[in-house]
């Protein structure tokens, strides 16, 4: 039986942890993020909802100071410094041929043939849903009273070729840090539209 | 100052209630979602982080019988009937042209200059954040005791058409009702990956 919580919202400390109080980070404690903690991070992430159960994303997870250096050689000038300053910081990919996975992943039905011979399709697919992953990522961290930060600014192609050498259907999509944020390294919090600026009720 | 949280993990049934145990319904209880609901989900989902605060998504929501009937419309035939039950179906665009914003979203620095001429990584980056403030959507609609039915069959070019007509540098994303989840209309949760399968720590 599944659990329903209608109209139960989560207490309002809760609701600051994962949203409104959460922020990005640039610079990290020196304090380290566990494998227990990075494996936790995925076994939450992974109950978010992807469309047919696509589960898109794969994550290379570069925590050593090798993996570090060679993932901070192939960010910006602006991003490399807080990569090597973080405890571990995430690759996270979409694989386009996600499809192959389906049988397992979706089996109730034949959703391979639905993106078979239909590359682009199967390329947007993975692109949009290893985004909704990414963001179940960054919101499952923090939830585990962790601190996030993630960054596009990298050369896409150069990443894919070291990370992913032995995935070549696998693409980078962005990187995000995970550590303990250091509270010197943020500014002041960005301006939030009002609902109605971007928002219509019809 | 910055409240901080740090090794401070969410209560087990916060984190069952926005992901463990939640899931994507397709089918709705007779029971509304208010105005103030959705205000609430979008307060929340705003505070999420996007690249350079771009906050691209652009959401009509559709809860009258005439708005849902016109994007039921326009959906493949097995969203159709789950549109028309649910209390209220978020369409969730991006507007390719989010950079003219940047000036007050972003106000420290030129960062509408970084994306002038570049209308191929303009659309990039918004499909990739408005799908990250999608997934925020889920959650905060999860952790305020709704339930999601998050979904993509429908026509993209016809939903735009009709629903971004006076916006015509928004794209649809994807879809997603809201409400209260019919618990006989779902099924046994899909399988989810163990952690090795999809993830490297390195």
């Amino acid at each position: 039986m599944t659990q329903e919580y209608h109209d139960q919202p989560l207490p309002a400390a809760a609701l600051d942890q994962i949203f409104r109080e959460a922020r990005t980070y640039n610079g990290w404690l020196d304090k380290p993020v566990s494998d227990e903690q990075v494996h936790a991070i995925y076994e939450l992430m992974k109950m978010g909802p992807t469309s047919a159960n696509m589960q898109p994303a794969r994550i290379v997870w570069a925590k050593s100071d090798e993996a570090k250096q060679a993932l901070a050689d192939r960010c910006s000038e602006k991003n490399a410094p807080k990569i090597l300053a973080a405890p571990v910081t995430a690759i996270i990919g979409y694989d386009i041929d996600f499809h192959e996975e389906l049988p397992w992943l979706f089996p109730h039905t034949d959703a391979k043939s639905w993106f078979e011979g239909d590359e682009e399709g199967r390329k947007q697919g993975a692109f949009r849903n290893s985004s909704l992953q990414g963001a179940y990522f960054i919101i499952a961290a923090r939830a585990l009273g962790l601190d996030t930060g993630p960054m596009s600014g990298f050369d896409n192609a150069a990443v894919d070729k070291h990370f992913f050498v032995d995935q070549p259907r696998v693409r980078s999509n962005f990187i995000c840090s995970v550590g303990y944020g250091d509270p010197t390294s943020i500014f002041e919090r960005s301006p939030r539209p009002e609902f109605d600026k971007f928002n219509r009720v019809i």
